[in-house]
């Protein structure tokens, strides 16, 4: 197997993608994968490590201008502002009212991925086909599998900390060993049911680069491959990223360029986070010394969707 | 002053308004309301409560189809189903993507309200003119307030069940002495920084009428004018319903036809929550015996919004 | 073979449908179907038919409330009103702007439907699969069929008067002797390359019937499925109708619940118009009195759509 | 008075937005205003032109992917694919179904402006009040003054064939003697009532620089500010132009940055169209040796709306 910075081959993504599948673990009528993992006792426990009350947004302001993160933003439309406050005629009534869409998915939305996000030759978590997919919703896999939420252990991992750096540059991958050393630096262990957020400072580095990052054209740091093993072994419930977890551009493996997502997605069954804001969050962490705390994500309940924009919320 | 079911007149609502304005309680550039009675603190301790664990959802499906109670539905479009997985170029690259836009207000819709979507006489929570909710977005008082999420103790009060019926009727309203006896019954008291949840029974009044709820033309029933000073009195820092407070179709109080909401969220400064289910989260706290829980809200991070749709979850 | 308003068998349309196909009559790449009967010729015929120079509006206007006949109406969004003039920041330069959006078919809405909007047994037209109209748009028979617009003679045909009533009843067909008597009795014949427009009195029976009609409730008078044979005689080159030329609701006939559409469409090759306006036109016609014009069609230029919401406009 | 293409002064611009304001010359109601220069009899003449009856369109396609021409494009999206033709659940009725929105302005799209996109000193089209742009749809100058269409003589002058180049550079102004010198060339002479088209050769540059244009960074060419008076002498009823008319980016005249589109629009009352398809066009006008055609203009009948998309339709 590669090691490091090493791109693996077809096969060894091949070996691990049959390692790691997940497919059979919850029966075959399963569709919420990972989060099979936390159970409600992980998620009292993670209540009862509560201690400031300290609470710190892990979400992106929706964005609605195009930028090179996000090329189509968000959409905000005013449906009456001040100066319709009479425009119900209801003599004192005065209100406004908005509309907000927006793209699910994409480089800059701090959003969730469903299982059925993601196909792997065709398949999608637990062998179900593509098909199943359709142009008015999908028909399994869902986000409403997340739909009562997903409230357990948040764990940080701070890689450039670990590695005494401000940020990762976006050809360096995080390899095992990093978030080993992370691990070890912070005095915390991902365990099962962990809700796992990983920093590659991405905030850190937008701010240096003058606050226009553009992660189609200049890329995005991510997890080399082999992590899969190490996150499939800790059993977590979930993935995060400042970053979209998988290099951007994607590596050039063939038939995998995209690994943490059809492997994660597809095999292991895990809903990922992307574009998380960690910043806040590293540094309520180092004030707060814990690298562990309550964290809350509150997917919104569409059903035939394959995600949602969320704003997780971290409790110390 | 009225009492019961009467409807109090335009001067009495005067009266309320003036006495239970909290515009310089938090200085003059406040902007959050009565989310400032939810410190960290309270959070703290809101998480020290949990014990078995078990999340329920509070939030309704997102809906498509027009209905009585959603005659503006969302938009859930596909943007790339299963027949369109090859569709980057990118050899083993297969994903699914979507859209999901929503007017944020209405009858239908789980959503909080900011404090700038209503107005009293041409002015917002603080005082601020109308003039300051633009078509461009609200410059003040929008629902960026809330970003960091609202964590805290939620309390349920179950009307019905505290009257002994399985609904109320849409005329009833929801008095002083009903948040009493329910609490008295519950055995919970509402204090300061709670987040409150009260149920007039509208899930189990749609499925008793087969499912076709209109609230436009067959009314919600909601909260009397007078329990404004009780929840001003009890400095909670957010308040819900299955309905949205306020009655349905509006009371003839001339200048007041929404007291809820105008004295409510201009007055004291509180987000509302509209539209939540809560018959599942009725049954949990009966299966617990306990009324009150870990809430986490999470809005949203729309810069300039009157509001966001929410899917709050409950921990207990 | 069955007439007047009796409802043929499923093999009488069986037998219709091979009758009528045109799917090698221009080509096997043929995308325009009958639009290649609308030449040059024709229509520099039709121009210089105008004479008076008036000019009249086939459509409706774009409803964004929610009405029976709109269920799910388009959304017009002001994205800056004059609230916001000076939002660019350049002084003196003070814009509004918009955003309109809408659901291309339905029963409300005047719109005209592409090659690619309909089936028979898995089939558009000329033999293409389903499987060719993908989540991310059609690759063939799209509404870039027509983006060079149609421009050409329009024909009314006002069945109404002919019968010498208001308007039909939702239960009533237009039949083969409908159309017949109606060119009798205007003077006008329907020959190849026309643009027919039929009147049904949907506008005269809304006002009569109180302004709120409701065309999934109540029903929509049509064309009856004999029709067919003769709009394919006549070799129109676009149908269109005040309801959506097929009966609303649809025809109780196995396989084919939906004719005009079904056959028109995917076998004759014909683009439709459904909802146009057309009481302003018919008193236009009474008035000018000559039931030919020019009409001029432009739907939007969208690369992949199944159609465009039109404005058609005659021109005497 | 400065000539050619120096820079007027604050002075001269106020001297002939007094000079070109026609908000009394149809009287205080009006809301049409140059359009009124369109009458039936020039609508007859124009179409008795025709001779060829060969139609180009004069629109772009609609953009769904963000470009520098469209940072905000429009969005497409299907609401029922093939893989969902039977979606219905009606036996035999197979149909697809998609959306189209988009804004309605900006440097892209095709679209034509209404008169209350633009206030000078805040006021629009006939001395109204900005704050008759409301939020929910403008009250006055609405795009539904061009409801019923704008079908007339379409001209169109090609500045670069008049220079003998292929297009202009974005810092070159189109002057009263480039218009003279087009005219004088073609053959032509622009009259009352007639619907102008003036190509600066964008497409040809577009398609010179490699395919990829940004009017925001790289600017477009314009009309100098002193043809405002020859629009305004000639009685045009509409101005079109492959670019905005405008200079991008906007010329640094003090309280004048837009002087076609604010003096044009809210004094002189004509209705712009931003972003024509001229190329083909030209080609056509060459090959039929004439620069007069019948033109179609049909926009969206949105109440309340600044303009809409249109796709005009040449007719020779």
């Amino acid at each position: 197997m590669s090691e490091g910075n090493d791109t693996p081959t077809t096969a060894e993504l091949d070996e691990i993608w049959e390692r790691t599948k997940n497919w059979t673990r919850w029966g075959s009528d399963d569709e919420r994968g990972a989060l099979n993992f936390l159970s409600d006792a992980h998620r009292a426990e993670a209540a009862a490590t509560v201690r400031s009350g300290r609470s710190v947004s892990l979400g992106n302001d929706i964005t609605t201008q195009p930028t090179p993160e996000t090329p189509s933003p968000a959409h905000h439309h005013m449906l009456a502002s001040g100066d319709a406050l009479g425009a119900s005629g209801v003599p004192g009534y005065e209100a406004t009212q908005d509309y907000v869409g927006t793209a699910v998915h994409g480089l800059g939305i701090t959003h969730i991925d469903a299982l059925c996000h993601m196909f792997v030759r065709g398949e999608m978590y637990g062998g179900r086909p593509a098909s199943m997919v359709r142009s008015t919703g999908a028909l399994a896999n869902t986000i409403m599998s997340a739909a009562n939420g997903i409230v357990g252990r948040g764990v940080l991992l701070d890689i450039p900390a670990a590695r005494g750096v401000d940020y990762l540059e976006p050809a360096e991958s995080v390899t095992i060993d990093d978030l080993l050393a992370a691990e070890d630096r912070q005095g915390v262990t991902v365990t099962e049911g962990d809700l796992l957020a990983i920093s590659t400072g991405r905030d850190a580095r937008k701010a240096a680069i003058g606050g226009r990052l553009d992660p189609f054209g200049g890329g995005l740091a991510g997890l080399h491959p082999t992590t899969l093993t190490w996150l499939h072994e800790r059993c977590i419930a979930l993935l995060g990223s400042d970053g979209i977890s998988d290099h951007m551009p994607f590596r050039s493996i063939p038939e995998w360029p995209f690994p943490i997502h059809q492997i994660g997605i597809t095999g292991i069954g895990l809903h990922l986070i992307d574009n998380l804001r960690l910043d806040d969050l590293a540094a309520a962490c180092a004030q707060e010394r814990r690298w562990a705390f309550l964290l809350a994500v509150t997917p919104m309940r569409v059903p035939g969707g394959t995600g949602s924009p969320v704003n997780p919320i971290a409790v110390f």
